[in-house]
């Protein structure tokens, strides 16, 4: 048995790992820790944990947290991860950090992005960018795993086929989410209240989210080009759920059973990338609670221009899940191992 | 490997069996039929089933049901099953009925709250009534269960304790449920209409709904007594999820510690019964996608009376999850095969 | 024009006074006052009022208050108008207090269920309870009106004429009320969290929430028998609305249309409570933005009870539109000026 | 009093209309019209006009209706109002058209997009398009409004300006729209199904919404150029409110407070568009209830674009709202006449 600890249990992506691990054959949840409720039952926290057999909350100890896991989950805010995670590793441990902290190779991004001091260089050198579809045999070899965000994840699962066909000017994309309000964390403030955001719907960042170096660097890796992004998020009266809609203008005429074809070419044995049908619609509800990210493809005639739609539920595909994935692939086991979730409907 | 059959799946508790059923090892779900959509497949009903992988919709033939499964799931409404189910028992297959049709042990009191044709008297007596958690015995044993409804499973599993101490008078009981919309099933009318519920809260069928007889006639069967319930449903915008909050007129001085105690008794051993600790606040959200029953016990001293609270997700412990927790019992396997999974959360 | 001030305008009910007051032709917004953001406009709080012309914050001073206005609004949490009432009115302009601080005429009941120091009770004796539909004359003639809250207005206009008739046991009431979160106010806490809130419901403060003892002395009052509420509060996942489900269990028999008739003559001439059609459910959306009260009456010939179910506008008549509405009853202006709004729907 | 009758007040824009009128002075809504529901009481229908005067439904004849009404409102599906409109206009009285079928000057758009028998060219020369805040001139001589539609009104007041300005590449605009579940209307369909919606976004007819074409004629009527629209819409799980967020590829260097100054000064004087702070992000709620179309706007200079953000309550200024604003010009009230509410918030 693998044995896991989760560093953030309290907040709603160390839960969700709480929640899969559950289901996950190979691995024992062994250590929760807490950097301020030590000796705690998560069930205090999270009633609808009730009766399910976790150890309590531990203090936070590097040396000790790496002699007592083989992987810790770090799913902390920003600025955490950079501190902890060298002395877990230094300490042999393996990490799989949840928080944007060793996503970007250039510090400088991180700091103009994040406006915080960015992880030393090595350190983000060895990070490898944990999209499992994308990376997966550096995934196999790495120490530590710069889980991708929960917008990048949809829109990069969403673009990257395209963007390595260089059918679309690589100015041109635009990536205008959708976001349920989860992904906004546990903490409370105006932002999250509930009579603010219910029967509504706005914009936030534009122009400024830390996501979008995360979209433009790995699009641009992957292609060999620069590639910009204009990235907009939005807040969603919704719990869970992620809805990309991007929008990338052709360079050369393509036909829709082109682009379909390009995308059940990419995907076809990945297990949670489902290229659904040509000019469909699909909704985030379709993939609630599951690892799924569903992507379809249009091609618009009259404009000239590709609509890729991507919807992913943020806490898995976007975060927990991906990270076991992740740990499924550095530990060698089955890739699906604990996320073979059918999405919750309705 | 049980061959399991499925008659709508098309509806919200059809597909939650699947969903359920997906993670069951003992079992594959071998035919899925409708009445009206032979030979299509069920992704093209149910988007998020996309890949998954699935046998097309069989026609309705009893003969053949019964020959090519061990156990039917009837995901029906009122009056298909009292048709079907006596050619499915009569040709050897076992049957679980998710509808109303077999609930009520008096055809009269059918007649009365459904406006329906009750089923014949001999079938009515052979139906086990399936609450999993007080009946186990009668349903290992049962060729023909009736599957409670999604309020009664809430309303039975937080009252059945306190109407067999004795110390409640039991024409006191009034049960006022909250209900989420996905039990008014998938068919549309004005009824269901998003923007006619959202933003909104209604009670229906005040003295007057079906499920009224199914909770009296549990209640006075387990104690001996004639209980006589006052129910009242309400419409909550919601999806999933169920709320009773029931009160009960106390006969007898008791200490909120005694009430808890005998909860804490009767439901020792029972896996998907929750009880909370004394005088909290169970959410429906605390129980999301789960098979629990999370209940928890109020005593006013000042007024005398006894307050349940007892939260089910409708479409797993009021529908599906305890079909197959009946179908677990029917064929001893264990009670929890395919239902152990964590409450959703957020 | 009378001359209005509103102290806790960057409260919920403080911006619907604003919502409200802006279509009333006899009154002008004069002055807004707050204890932390002085010199600040509301527009910077509320973006929703960009370009609507209003004072900016001033701070509390209550002699200059009293100078400068007729009738000072108090839309403040529990405590404040206890200390700054007496001066206003000392200082001789009349106040309408949205607050608990005045609303029961027994300091210890105050002590007891709001854990604080209750006023004096020259001050307790002098305020005049503002359930407008049934003290109208002596609103007329108050300085201070202690305006009811929201739970206790709908459950007293629906409960009154049936207390008054003496065909109900006086110790049998149940009110189960379900609410909007905007009744828990603006301030931020885990308990609005938009992620923990939404696709759930929950009840709160069993048997110990400070609007019973409120309710039990109205009724009491009005009937002259000691009359015994049981009282418990839910949280439903939606904005604004009340929905009470009351239950009383009848002592004599009477027939359906007795009791409607009886609630047809009651309110005949009362603008803002509708009595709806015998046997019907009133949604809280029905009365939407309005100041409406909507009441159907149930009689439940089987178990003997009568239901009673009443809808309000938390916002409003549970709050800012039944204290302008006292307010015109104080100032001899028509009942209804600034209250005649339709509801939104949907 | 100007008298006015409403065809189609048993859905949502005739319903709201009902709810705005009622607060005009001037104007009396003298008929209400159905095709189905002769006789009948609209409280009947929607009973949260309980006690609401009104008049009973009526049945449609175009010559009766011209002499009891001195202006109709169409609030009809697609097709209605081609039929009516010539008798209703031919026997002497206005028509406002709230339907698409007037809308397009180039009758084979119309059959392209609808899919449906466009009206006959002179009517359609005939029609003023009813964007209140860039024909009022026009619209106060016309006879025949053709009311804009809801995503229309919002991207059209959000990028007429910026499009007449000559700063933004003409067919680069890009048109990502979210719109409430109420813009469906009140017709009964799995696609406004409850729990279908709920908890979940999704994008639909992407490339093929009938509005494109629209918001194409209008843009490029007023700038003299072809102008290419790109537009998704997506539904909400919200009731009412649309947010507009558009992209447009900026051909000159311009700076925020450039864009900023020029909708400051193009919407100086209309009182019912108001010009956000630079850089702010506006929330549907802001409007909500309200005639108000809020915009702001952000440069981002990192990638060339600026980005348009506009929100309307869709039921009001992209419907109801709207047509009593030009219903006031058209008449020579005063254009505020009915529609100073303040949004509803929470």
């Amino acid at each position: 048995m693998i044995r896991v600890g989760i560093v953030g249990a309290t907040g709603y992506s160390g839960v969700e790992l709480i929640r899969l691990l559950a289901g996950h054959s190979d691995v024992q949840v062994a250590h929760l820790y807490s950097s301020s409720s030590e000796g705690e039952a998560l069930a205090n926290v999270f009633p609808h944990l009730h009766a399910h057999p976790l150890p309590p909350l531990a203090k936070i100890d590097a040396e000790q947290m790496a002699a007592d896991n083989d992987v810790i989950f770090l799913a902390t805010p920003a600025g955490v991860s950079t501190e902890l995670s060298p002395a877990l590793l230094e300490n042999g441990t393996k990490v799989i950090d949840l928080s944007g902290d060793f996503r970007l190779k250039n510090g400088e991004d991180y700091r103009s992005w994040y406006k915080r001091q960015p992880a030393e260089a090595p350190w983000l050198e060895k990070a490898v960018y944990g999209l499992s579809e994308w990376h997966a045999e550096e995934i196999a070899k790495a120490d530590l795993i710069a889980n991708p965000g929960c917008y990048p994840t949809a829109a990069l699962l969403g673009l990257l086929p395209l963007a390595q066909s260089g059918w679309v000017n690589p100015k041109s994309w635009i990536v205008d989410a959708k976001s349920g309000v989860s992904g906004a964390g546990r903490g409370v403030s105006l932002g999250v209240h509930y009579s603010e955001l219910n029967e509504s719907i706005h914009a936030y960042k534009v122009g400024a989210h830390q996501h979008t170096p995360e979209i433009e660097q790995e699009l641009s890796k992957q292609t060999g080009l620069q590639q910009l992004i204009q990235f907009t998020p939005h807040l969603v009266p919704m719990t869970r759920g992620i809805l990309v809609t991007a929008y990338g203008t052709l360079e050369s005429a393509v036909s829709p059973s082109q682009v379909q074809e390009l995308y059940e070419s990419v995907y076809a044995d990945k297990p949670y990338v489902r290229v659904r049908a040509q000019g469909s619609h699909p909704r985030t509800k379709e993939v609630y609670g599951s690892n799924f990210c569903d992507i379809a493809l249009h091609v618009d005639e009259r404009t000239g221009r590709v609509i890729v739609l991507a919807v992913i539920d943020n806490v898995v595909k976007g975060a927990a899940g991906q990270a076991i994935q992740n740990m499924n692939l550095m530990f060698g086991l089955k890739e699906t191992a604990g996320l073979s979730l059918v999405p919750l409907f309705p």
